[in-house]
């Protein structure tokens, strides 16, 4: 089977590099950024091109939401199966007179952070069994984790994604933000973000919430709020705020 | 010398066991609450009491913020060092004629959690060299990592500890909320999670930001407003205004 990634962002080159370390090789990268196309094609050893699109059985679509629509009007061929990895979109929103699908890859990609690609979820949709098959096959060289997953289910999987890391990762910012202000180090705080996550893994993060909003610490909420300002202070408001009505507080 | 635990809740329990697997004996565990100092007193075989307290030469006070202040009155001996571990609490706070200081380990205690006390950062504050001696020699018993820090600063520590760990688990809850409503397990974010973590460690978290956010995706936040309601919608919309406020969108 010939399959030929489209994109060249922090997606493109995860998912290429995730099929190259399988021993999957690549038809093509095909996308607009020359200069990233040719790094990652002389990092992965995959032909790339800005200009003529490969014949191939399977297109992967690896561009951000926005641009998902123009870009699969790209794609002229017909017999073939065309696969989007958007979180948040219908696979309906192909243009095309091929076989349509989406193949979501849960996990966050930044291009200098490598990736366990078997340990990432692949949530897949297609319009037929054979198509699902096609992409249960594709995706379980790379992970131990398919599922199958409708538009429906995927826009939710992607919410709680936002949360579980984009979110966090803002907090670790604004967290950051304040302890350099101070000129404390942000290492200090890492073995308590290693602990936050490890106890989710056995205990409910709802029965693991400590601080002084689940404990109704007025004093030190006060404290908090006169030493914070902007957006920092709107998030500790939003967040005691939401615990306190989550404990009933 | 002798050392004595004043409290059962999460941080006396895993400060007690600290230093009993460090094979530091306690003298006691004192508090009011029976029932758990004899659970604590069974597990680590120290001594406990609810009524008479033992004469020590450093009292560590393990109770919550509100409690500190009221518990500090019952130690009426002179010659002694008396130690709070709270990170919004000046040292002034305790009440008596003995030596004041702070023992503040930076880290999220849940009793049927365990945890490596090494990694722990102990915060160190005292009135005279003598006794920041003590408390540094005390804390390095336990870990490895042991500091100075006045209350100024350690209000700031435990203020960026909120947002780095607090709310990180908050939104871990309302996270499981949303896949919870669709019958989504959880479980298959904890790759996600895991990730979102260890990238802190080679990227900043600033750099680190995914999301449809940062990427000023107008139609996948409009969908998600509408896919939430409640404190759930307010925490999103905020998380997202300081974003997009963090990256000038």
């Amino acid at each position: 089977m010939q399959i030929v990634i489209i994109g060249s962002g922090n997606v493109a080159y995860h998912m290429a590099k995730a099929f190259t370390l399988r021993g999957i090789s690549l038809a093509q990268i095909f996308g607009r950024n020359e200069k990233e196309l040719n790094k990652i094609s002389e990092e992965l050893h995959i032909p790339y091109s800005a200009e003529q699109l490969e014949d191939a059985d399977l297109y992967i679509i690896c561009v951000s939401d926005n641009s998902v629509e123009e870009v699969s009007k790209i794609i002229r061929k017909k017999d073939c199966l065309v696969a989007h990895t958007s979180g948040s979109l219908p696979k309906e929103i192909l243009i095309g007179d091929y076989r349509k699908s989406s193949f979501y890859p849960l996990q966050t990609f930044s291009k200098s952070k490598e990736l366990e690609y078997e340990k990432i979820p692949f949530f897949i949709e297609a319009e037929s069994e054979e198509d699902k098959k096609t992409l249960f096959e594709v995706a379980s060289k790379i992970s131990e984790n398919v599922m199958e997953s409708n538009h429906e289910k995927r826009k939710y999987i992607h919410l709680t994604a936002v949360f579980a890391c984009n979110f966090v990762n803002h907090l670790f910012s604004r967290a950051k933000e304040i302890s350099d202000s101070q000129t404390i180090p942000f290492e200090y705080f890492l073995p308590l973000i290693d602990e936050t996550v490890k106890k989710i893994y056995e205990i409910e993060p709802k029965m693991a919430q400590t601080g002084p909003a689940v404990r109704n610490d007025k004093r030190v909420l006060q404290l908090h709020e006169r030493l914070l300002q902007g957006e920092s202070l709107e998030i500790y408001k939003t967040m005691n705020h939401s615990i306190q009505k989550m404990y009933e507080l």
